[in-house]
């Protein structure tokens, strides 16, 4: 039996751990932690150093290589190959590390909830016939790390939230029935697909890490200059994470 | 000068508590503890629990009564004029409790930014003319505990999520372009105003407390599970918080 504990761990700043992942790390008997694409070492660096400040005990830490998307073809076929790959990946890390079965812990960047794959890879472990228990355990989210930075509601008061992608902005333009959009997973600028007259954005990248960039205004002036900044950014860290809420004026 | 920190606790668990919240806490000279409505007691006795649990320091605890929103009349407008009051209230603590200026911090439910009206106080008392500094400190929110507690993902693969209110699924039945919604603040049961054909629901109470209750399963025959096991809940420990994720299938 593999016991699987999903930890959220927030998005970079070890002060955001709760007292629950903290016990939950120690609980474990074995933590894989991923390595992935160009972001690898910063994002790795900052799970070891988690693992460094909080471990105790006799937890093992192993890190693995993640497979890499396909960025060609269809976007929805690739995620799912992917995560096919992931399951092959996890299933070997846990063949080599745990055979006997035993206490299996992941760090979660963020919210286990929100837009990540784990829960769906751990899935696809049971339906090829893995004995396998998943608990999680929520973490503090990059939306929340950009509120809390902005110091600003998600929500405008009793009004609805949509949380989106930057791909269904870019294909769909502003979200029906509410004034407040959240968009995560945006390779660049999709808000550049919306009329910005009467909106106001609030923009964060490496929320949480020693890089963390804000920007707010008015869409119509602050769009350029997150677009420039991002670049900027990108150029000079190699990588970039960023996620934005935009509220619409129409009271 | 008043410096601020609205410090999110999540929603009951004192495990859910960062280590950021445990540091702002024992930053601050002051802790103000609303007390409020017919969860007083209950909830009153989460936050002194875990004030009990991370003061370390000198920091000071002064609990207070909110005054309660009338229950008649327009909503937004009985919204609006509690918070006034409540801002009258935060300007009385101040002035009794800091009067030379100091670092304030209020414990708040779940996040900050998720329809929690701390913000908009603070932005009251800055109209009013105080010189006031406010920091928000994320913390875990009952959608999160909801998410958690089931194990599920807030979203589809890549889709949009909308997070909404009771009283916007009465007046507006389900939100356009999301197949993912998550209801707050419900009296009870707005689901109902929902064609149950193809929709999952997951549901939790108390979320991270000792009462927690959960309910999951497609809407046509969990609703009605749910709308029993509440009103059955809410007698028996004189108050109730829930929230729900409904999902539909389309794919
Ligand atoms: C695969 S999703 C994972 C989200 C994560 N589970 C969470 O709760 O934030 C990755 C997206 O999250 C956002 N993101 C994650 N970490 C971030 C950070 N530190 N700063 C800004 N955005 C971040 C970006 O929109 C990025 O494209
Ligand atoms: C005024 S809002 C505050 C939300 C809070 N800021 C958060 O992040 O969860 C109150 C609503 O949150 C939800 N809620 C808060 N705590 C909860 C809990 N422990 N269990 C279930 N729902 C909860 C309910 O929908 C409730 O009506």
């Amino acid at each position: 039996m593999i016991d699987l504990t999903l930890i959220g761990i927030g998005t970079g700043d070890p002060a955001q751990l709760t007292l629950a992942a903290i016990r939950a790390m120690n609980a474990a008997d074995l933590i894989l932690l991923p390595r992935k694409g160009a972001e690898k070492s910063d994002l790795i660096a900052v799970r070891r150093q988690i693992c460094a400040d909080v471990l105790t005990g006799a937890t093992r830490v192993v890190a693995f290589d993640l497979p890499v998307r396909r960025a060609q073809g269809d976007y929805l076929e690739a995620v799912q190959d992917w995560h096919d790959a992931i399951a092959h990946g996890w299933t070997a890390q846990i063949a080599a590390h745990l055979p006997e079965g035993g206490r299996l812990a992941l760090l979660v960047w963020g919210d286990p909830s929100l837009y990540d794959s784990s829960l769906r890879i751990a899935d696809r472990l049971r339906a090829q016939g893995m004995d396998l228990r998943v608990t999680v355990i929520p973490g503090i989210s990059s939306l929340q790390a950009l509120t809390a930075a902005h110091a600003i509601p998600l929500n405008a008061l009793a009004d609805p939230v949509v949380i989106t992608t930057g791909r269904q902005i870019r294909d769909h333009g502003w979200p029906a029935q509410a004034d407040s959009v959240a968009v995560m997973l945006d390779g660049g600028g999709a808000f550049q697909a919306i009329d910005p007259a009467g909106v106001h954005i609030w923009w964060g990248a490496y929320l949480g890490m020693a890089q963390q960039a804000l920007i707010s205004g008015p869409l119509a002036q602050a769009g350029a200059s997150i677009v420039a900044q991002r670049a900027a950014l990108r150029a000079r860290h190699g990588w970039i994470m960023d996620v934005y809420l935009m509220r619409r004026e129409t009271k």
